[in-house]
Order: structure tokens, then C-alpha cells, then sequence
């Protein structure tokens, strides 16, 4: 069997694992007050151009999300996110579980619009009886999307003007980050994530770590952070654990390595269905594919190849996903591609 | 340097480590939905005698601690602790963000009696104003404490039935439980856990994991509580991680001997620092040893030896801990004892 | 100036002022333990049919939401609610605070479909990742809505339906109860709704009362609700002051008789309206009425009569919202018809 | 049967109650915007000296104490308060159900002493682990105490000189204010309390109001304090009520007066008690005094008076508490008087 239900299914890149093993029964102290999350610290904020960052290494992206959100937001704030966001659909009510209600925008193809938010925010302020609703106090948006598109360097500029206008902070859910600045046409660096958001994420956990996320913030946005991640229960005892892979991560480009090569696979599983005219459902440049395919045609690929139902089986055809990540061996895209009839 | 601060301080057993590497490029599904964490699940059940328990895997202890609380209470109730318990100190407030109030009992050398449970409870509903206060819904314990010290088979055994009588379920925080069954004197096996108790978990990340902790539950103890991890943000993408190391951990008793090679390391140490004559604090069978030292012999052992100081310094004296570990080598034990004056 | 703002303009209803006035300088014993309080349950419960119901007085209308969503779902469950849901909108976060997701059902002025409830249900459960997400653990719905308008007893039957067919309960915000129970062509009676619904309220603050509602649940279903509703800051320590004014509304027919009054004033309104050829915006048959007014009527209006623009003013156009009560005199009213060009 | 049970067995005082009848039928907005509510605020800025503070009016006591804390807190942050504080014990978690732990201090006669204050704010940091802990983010102080017992001047600018070099606010319950201002020896006044506090609350329930608290605030400390009120459910639709009760309440010095009154026939309860040689378990110099009687002796006063016993009976004495207040009668003090054998 050939996989691609997603970027989570195998362990670690092997040169993680590598610098796991090597390291494993060196002693050190706990909770990430270690060397080696100083030093993957400072290689994030070098990466990021943002000497002045505050970094925080936390397990997973649900987890990540609440943790930032219930730092980021007084009490009778909510957050913006699209429709479709994952704190919306996916986690549970992770975040309604702190406090706080997600206010949801519009999405296309699972972007946000500036001016959807600008609009929000506006109208909020207009009514008359804004004190009985909950107000906008942030805006959460994912790079790339839950639909595999990404916000272009406008877009983002955009955002992160009105956010600022507004005096709300922008965060960024960065779990397949690694992809979006691996996409095709991406115009915009990890330098111009750090500087227009005031929070965002370095996906590892999809991205070639087992687990981690990486949080960069403005200096001082994050206030009393530690406490908030013990609280959350995000804090790892073994808290090196953490830095040591996002070391690795982010020595000799590895992190953009995973990207670029993952990318480079899935445009080829696009290519081969473009060329084989079946519809692309959204147009995604990153690691995620998805396709409305003939019944009949999905159900022989899934003989040999494993992947996602997009959502349910329709009568004649069905919404699939193919993901890449740099456990994909391009042999089995190769497969792949001869099963497309 | 030799250390002796705590039993996180390394990463996994080389077992487990070998474990994830031979795994490492497989891939499964994600979410603990795995056959791996089905094995490791059943092994645990065999361990427990416990063919119908719910077993859920976890990462961390503070995590754990809140998920399993929030879980089992209802809105109006608290949990019962030890004033010393790591849940009414040490997790950052992370019940109380749940809502739900630490309700505290005192401790001796760490545990809690049974008699004062039940007296709790009854003068609980003997106040006529009891409905304006929060009711004891359930009772958490530490195995071994926070003082290193176990609870015999006779007081879980007490603590059981109080807890059956007032219909509160009795929960232990196991997250260094390795130590208390390989404990000196112990008379307890896991099945006589899984028995007297509704809810525990098998700690993992102080017990050769890199990270993980088993939840183990009578059965539908814990409804609807694959959502709630989730939501608490304790569910690991690559799920599998937990369940391979619990594989290992329980295959050829690899758990119990973890516990029984540091806790006759920690019987070494005990043994070397009482016939220099120095004074043990608290009598602890486990992995976990407390001394109060003279600051001079506290200042000169720091030197070649690391350890944590237990409180604060005191005028002429100090309490330290010391701490042993399947990363605790012979030798550095050894060492340390040579050190001893 | 002539009042339509809304319905809690003034005090209390003559007859409820008068009886607060008279027992006012009786002892009693507080939070609601008092006799006054019993016999106002037991006609709450003889108004209702429903001999065996548990009956609660809270002092506000956000407040007993909160407790009661709080109450009736499970920490993983969220609240089925109208997108223009109190709940949803005005509440400022309420629910969301105590943990929960508001999830939102499209609405036909201001109503849910049943179908749609019913629908919502499958999609969830038949979605692989369902257990990532927050399951639907009531409904919510208004009665009047926020619109004015009236759910029928056979659009309430079937809602009940489905309630009862997915297991889950069914919860009435009555703050306007009375007028729905007086509007033109009302279908169902105290009873009907006792019978259909797990749980719901019967305002008092918009129908009489200084403040209050009372909260009616079919036996056992609102477990430990006592301590909850102090948990929630919404136990009055003067209790019987909720009591007795329930007391007095269900003396003689009261309630209804407030309703009626209201309606009939708000029927006179809206064919006033309409005889000028003026635009209904929802056909609402309770105290609340909408119209579309082109902005120099509203304007001139508003020299003489108070009342509420519902949104934005617009930029020919305008919606307006006048409401009546038991303080709206009759002669108010024909004041504001001769004032209607 | 005369009545010593607590102070809000009766309505309102009669002034308070005449003022709420005579502007029954008149309407105003909602929510405390009107007129009457903005006088309330004035006078009581005036009676404060306090003419830049922050007041607003909110139901009752647990509501308004969970409401501020929940605003004056972060997330990390819990409250010092005595052990025996009302948020500690009879608030049905409350505090807990906002997300944050009551930090608890030993109490002496109910008052907490600053030197203790000031010793657990500096342990705590000095505590290596101070970040896995909750961090003391406010005080909480009730004035009188649950006890009755009064802090004095001395006593209120110590803690109020520990709290803001600790940097964090004081906040007084003032549930029973009138009284401890009224106590005798009292040395501080409304304007001391307004200058050494952040935010208190001057208790209209136990004095003379049917119900209502007024939160008086250092401008500015209680940020976006408004949605807050309403999402905890504590705004009051028809505000105004509140506004009323409170201006009629600082007219003519009516507040200090029900004070006054009450606790004049308290001290006269207490010498008559201290003369017939029965014990003071508590020196309280306010409407509250607590005696430890022979159980025949409290026996045979039941039958004519009414009464809380403290506590639990024990074998054979038992505490008991007299409350008085503006609807204690002069006759019936006397009554009681001379049923003391």
C-alpha cells in the first residue's frame, strides 16, 4: 500500500531521529530550560530576522492554539477565524473550553478577507449594543489554509494592517507552515510572517518533527506565558525533547528541505491529474491536493493507494485528498500516477 | 557531573529509543487509532487484570491530571487532595482553569488518610449550608507522593471503600507508579490498583518514556472522553509514539524493571547517607530520597553532584532530594556515595 | 415623549409592586427556602399541567441561560442555537464563558427548522472526524424569537421530535413567554410547552416583574442545579422577592393577562402601520413589531415617541422597533397612530 | 416569633422601598443608563471623595465578587483571601468557575494579616518553581469579616501598602460595609476605604436594599468592565432598580444610619448576653455577635426566637449567631433580652 492520508503518519525525518538517538542519554535540565532549546531558540529567531522574538516550544497545534488565544484575549474578547479554520470545526471547542467564542468570517478557499475583518470589526463598533456581544479581540488565520492555499505577501501586508488599525493582534497557525513557504509563487519569508504577525507558529509535528510547535512572538505580547503553557498542560517535561528537533529542523535548511520536497511531490500527483482531466476542487500550490474524482475511479485507486474522503461519498463523485510530506517516496507518487486510469 | 535532580532529566530507555527508530518510517493512522496503541492497550489490560478497562494514552502528567478531573466531576463539584498533592501546588492552577476547585486535606508524609476523607465528606453534608459550597466529587491521590512515600494495600484498600461508600470515584496520579510497585515492602500489585481505583494512569514519562502517560479507567468510568482529550489538547497527532513505547514498556517487564533498578539505586544512596549518620526527612521506599544536610556537606557535594534543594536554604541546614532513574548509572551512584563525607 | 422602547422600561406591574410593598417588612429565610416561594412553584407547576417539574427562580434572562446550557450539557457538548439566538448574539460570550460552543442553525425569522436540527445531527455523526469536534448536546431556541415571531405546536411537536430522537434535551428561552402565549393565533398553551420541552423559563422581568424568571424542568433533569445557580452569582438572598412576584403573576391570571394586554396594543400599532401602506418587516403577532420606514417618517416620529432603530439606519430607509407591556398605555398608543403620517 | 437570623430576611428599608413605588410606572433605558443610576454613581463619589472613580451596580454578592476577580485577574493568576473569606468557602466555587484558584491565608477572627500577605507574595517568588504555581494576583479582603470582626485604619494601610508594592490590587467585599463603618471604635471612613482600596463594593443587600452592590473602582482598574457585567449575568435589565435603591440609600446619610441602627442593638444583644456571664466567641463590634450558649439555654431561646446556630451543635455547647438590622425592632431586642436566663 502506497500512503497519502497525511503529513502525520510516519515518525520523524530521519535526521530528527538521528539527533534524538545521539542525544538521548545525555542528562539535562527539565521543561526547556535546557542548551539545546536556547540554541534551537536562537536559530528560529535567526531564521525569522526578529532578534528580538520571544520563542516558546509547545507539544501540538490544538493545544498551541488554545494556549496562544487564552494569552492573547481578555475576558470578553473572541477570536476571528474563517468559517473553516481549524479552531472553528476542528479541536473540539478548545478554545470556547477557555472562555472564548470564535467569531466567524466568510472564507474563500479557506482565506479570510481584510476587508471581511475591517467590516466585522467596523460594524462591531457601530452598533449601539456592542457591549452585549462579544468583541473582536483578535484575528487567527492558517498558512497555508485548511484547503492548502496561501495568503500572498498582500494579502498578508493587508491583514496586518487592518489588524493593527484595529489594535488586535494577528496570529498565525503555522502547522504546515514549512509548505506555504515551499509553495509555488510564494512571494513572502519567514522574516515577513515574523513581521507582520504579532504571534504565530512553526508547525513541527507536520513538518518532519514527531511533535512540537514552535510559537515566535513580538517581545512582550505574550505575557506570563510559561505559566499559561503549564496551565494548558503544553509544557513537556522533557522539554528538550522539543528543542533538539527544531534544532535540526532549522540547521542546514532542513525545515525547508521537507517543504520543498513534499511540494515538489504533490505538484507532480497535480499535474498527473490535471493532465488525466480530473477537476482540481481548490487550486493548492502546498502539500495538500484535492480533486472531485468519478466514484469508480476512487474506488480502484483506493485498492492500492490510501487516502482521504473529502468531507462524504457523493452519488457519482466524491471530493479526495492526497497529502505529501518527506516521508512520500517518490517512487510511490510514481505508482500513484500509473493508478490514475 | 553526576546527576541526581530528577527522572526526566535524560530521554527514553534505550529499549523505547530503539523502538521508535526500527518504527520510524512506517506509517499509520494518526490519533492513537493505530495497531500499535491497540497492542500496548491490551498488554496493559493483561497487566492489570483488567480485560474491560478503558485505557486512553496521554503525554503529559499535568495534562492527564486536568483531562481525567474535568472528565469525572460535574459543575458544582471539586476534587479531593492533599494540600501537598501535585495538583493543589504544581500544575499552575490547571484544575481550577477547568473550573473546578482543589478541595484540600492534610497530608502525612504526602497521603491522606482515609478517616479524614470520610469525615470530609460527612461534615460536608452535615452543613446545613452545604449547597452553597463545593461538594466533593471525587478524590486524588498520588502513588508514590510527592514525598516519595506509598500507600500500603491496606490504605488503598480504606481509601477505595470510602470513596465506593460516598459514590465518588477514587483517582491516582501515577506518574511515577513504576517506583511505588518496585518499591521496598510494597504489597500491592497494578491488578489490586486497577481493582481499588476507578481511574489511575501509568506514568511514562518518568519511567523510561519520552514522553506518556497511560490512562486506565473501570470500564465507561470516563464517557465521551476521547473529545475531552482533544479538546484539553492532550491528543498526539502521531499517537502511535505513546502507544510503541507502552508496547515496550510492557513487553518482558521492561516497566518493573525500570522501577526496581533505580529504586535500589535510591535504597543505595538511603543506605550511604544514614550510616554517615545524616538525617533522612521523609522515610521514602522509592526513587524519590530526602536528607537534611549541613550546608557545608549540602555546598561541597554540589560540586561533583547535581541535586535539587527541597524548599529553601535554611540557616545551618538544608533538605535536598535525590532523585535515581534508568539513566542513573552504577557508578555515578557509586561516585556520589565516595562523595558523601 | 411616548415609550416603545422596550418592555423593561419601568417597574413593576401594580399589582406585583403592591405585593412587595405589603409583605415587605416579614421576615423570611433567604434564597428562596420561603413559603412564598413554594406556593408560587406550586402554581407555576398547576399552570403548567406538570405536577412532578422542578421550578427554579432566577433573577435575569442571560443569567438563567447561562445556568441552565451549563447545566444540561456535557463539558464536550455545544448548544444547537438560531444563528440569531440570544444566545448567539447578545449575550456578550455568556455561554462561551462556561465552556461551551454556541452552534449556530440558520433561522427563518428568528425560528430553527426542524429539519434542519435533524439534519445537523446525521451530518455530525456520520463525520469520520466527529469526535474532533463539538457535539451537539441541546437545543436552544427563543419563544417569541428575537423577531417576534411564534413557533406553532406543530412546528414545537416536531422539534421536540427530534430532540427526543437524538437523546437531547430541548431547552425554551421564554423571557417573552407570555406574549407568545397571547399572540393571535397561538396554538399551544403552558401546558403544550411543559410537555414538549426538557426545560424553559417563563419571564418575568419582560412581563411584570420587577426581575425574575422562572426556570420549569421535568423532574430530574436539571441535576444539582441549587449549587449552580449560586456557582453562577445567580441566587438572590432575598428569594422570596422572586417568589412572590411569581406568586402574584400567577394569581388570577396575571401573565396572561399582561400578555393580552400588550399584544392588543401591538395588533392596533401594526394595522396602523399598514393602513398608511407602511412595510412590515416580520410578520410578527407579539409585542414586538418591525417596520420599514422611509427616514423622514422615522424622524419625524421620533420628535414624539421613543423607540428603537433595529440595526443601521439605512440610507432612504430605516427598520424601527416599537414594543408594548403592561406600562403602555392605551392612550400612548392612539397618540403614536395619530402621529404615523 | 422574633427574628435574629441573618440580614436580608426582610424587603427593603421603607424609605427604599416608598422611592421604588413612587417611580414605578415612570420609563427610562435599560441596562443602568438612566438617570437615577448616574445620580447613584454621583453621591456615591461624593461619599467616597472619590470623585474620578469607577461605579457600577451589580445584583448580589458572590455575582459581583466572581465578576471583579474574574476581571482583575490573568489567566495565571489566582486571589489571596482568608481561609475562612467568603470566596474560600460559601461561594459554591464560584471564583473556580471563572478559571482561577483561591489562594488561601490563615485567618485571625476572619482578617488576614498584611505581614502574611507579604510573606507568601515573597516565598512564592522566591520559590525556584514559582512558574508551576498560581501566582497571587489580587487580594481579596471582606470588611467586616465573615466573623463580624472589623480591620482597622492600621490594619487596612498595611495591606494596602503590602498590595501595591507587591503590585497587585486590594479589593474589599463590602457586603456588610454600612455595618463595619457604623462599628464602634470604627477609625476609617467611606472615603479611607475608597483611597487604600482598587476596587470594593458597598453591599446594599444586608443594608437596606432588596438587593444591589455597588463596585466602586480606581478609574480605569476595571477595564472593559461593562461586557463582563453582562456576560457573567449580573446586568440587570431594568437597572435603574438599583440606581434607585442606591440614591435613596446615599440621601441623607441613610446608609450610615441603617448601619448605625443595627449595630446600636447588636452591642445591646452583646452586653446583655456578656452580663448574664455567657461567652463571646467572637469580639465583633458589628451587626453580627456570636456567643457559645449551653444547649439548654439556646434550647429554650428557640422557642421564642429565631436564630442560626454556627457551626454544628456539640455536646453541650454550641455556637450561635444574633444578626440585626434596619428591621430589627427595638421591642423585639428587648424581648430577646429578657429571654436570656
Amino acid at each position: 500500500m502506497i500512503y497519502f492520508d497525511s503529513d502525520y503518519m510516519a515518525g520523524a525525518h530521519p535526521r530528527v531521529m538521528e539527533r534524538l538517538s545521539s542525544t538521548n542519554i545525555e542528562h539535562t535540565v527539565g521543561y526547556g530550560c535546557d542548551d539545546y532549546t536556547k540554541v534551537a531558540a536562537t536559530k528560529i529567531r535567526e531564521a525569522c530576522s526578529a532578534p528580538d522574538a520571544d520563542v516558546y516550544f509547545l507539544v501540538g497545534g490544538t493545544q498551541t492554539n488554545a494556549t496562544v488565544i487564552d494569552a492573547l484575549l481578555r475576558r470578553h474578547e473572541g477570536v476571528l477565524a474563517a468559517e473553516s479554520g481549524h479552531i472553528s470545526v476542528h479541536e473540539a471547542g478548545a478554545v470556547e473550553a477557555t472562555g472564548h467564542k470564535v467569531l466567524t468570517l466568510p472564507h474563500y478557499d479557506g482565506k479570510v478577507k481584510a476587508s471581511d475583518v475591517k467590516c466585522y470589526i467596523k460594524e462591531f463598533y457601530n452598533d449601539d449594543t456592542y457591549e452585549h456581544m462579544v468583541a473582536p479581540g483578535m484575528l487567527y488565520i492558517s498558512q497555508p489554509t485548511e484547503y492548502g492555499t496561501v495568503y500572498t505577501m498582500a494579502e498578508l501586508t493587508e491583514l496586518s494592517a487592518v489588524c493593527r488599525d484595529a489594535g488586535i493582534p494577528l496570529y498565525m497557525d503555522g502547522a504546515r507552515l514549512s509548505y506555504a513557504l515551499s509553495s509555488e509563487g510564494c512571494d513572502f519569508t519567514l522574516a515577513d510572517v515574523a513581521r507582520l504577525c504579532d504571534v504565530f507558529y512553526i508547525g513541527g509535528t507536520k513538518a518532519g518533527a514527531m511533535m512540537g510547535e514552535a510559537v515566535v512572538a513580538r517581545t512582550g505580547v505574550l505575557k506570563n506565558f510559561f505559566p499559561l503553557v503549564k496551565q494548558h498542560g503544553a509544557l513537556l517535561a522533557k522539554g528538550r525533547l522539543l528543542g533538539l528537533q527544531f534544532d535540526e529542523l532549522f540547521t542546514d535548511g532542513l525545515y525547508m528541505e521537507i517543504g520543498h520536497y513534499a511540494v515538489g511531490l504533490a505538484m507532480k500527483i497535480k499535474r498527473a491529474f490535471v493532465d488525466k482531466g480530473y477537476e482540481v476542487v481548490v487550486d493548492s500550490p502546498t502539500n495538500q491536493q484535492f480533486f472531485r474524482l468519478p466514484n469508480d475511479v476512487m474506488d480502484s485507486l483506493k485498492k492500492e493507494a490510501s487516502f482521504e474522503v473529502w468531507g462524504t461519498r457523493g452519488e457519482t463523485h466524491t471530493v479526495v485528498r492526497f497529502v505529501t510530506s518527506w516521508s512520500t517516496r517518490d517512487e510511490d507518487v510514481d505508482k500513484l500516477i500509473s493508478l490514475i486510469k
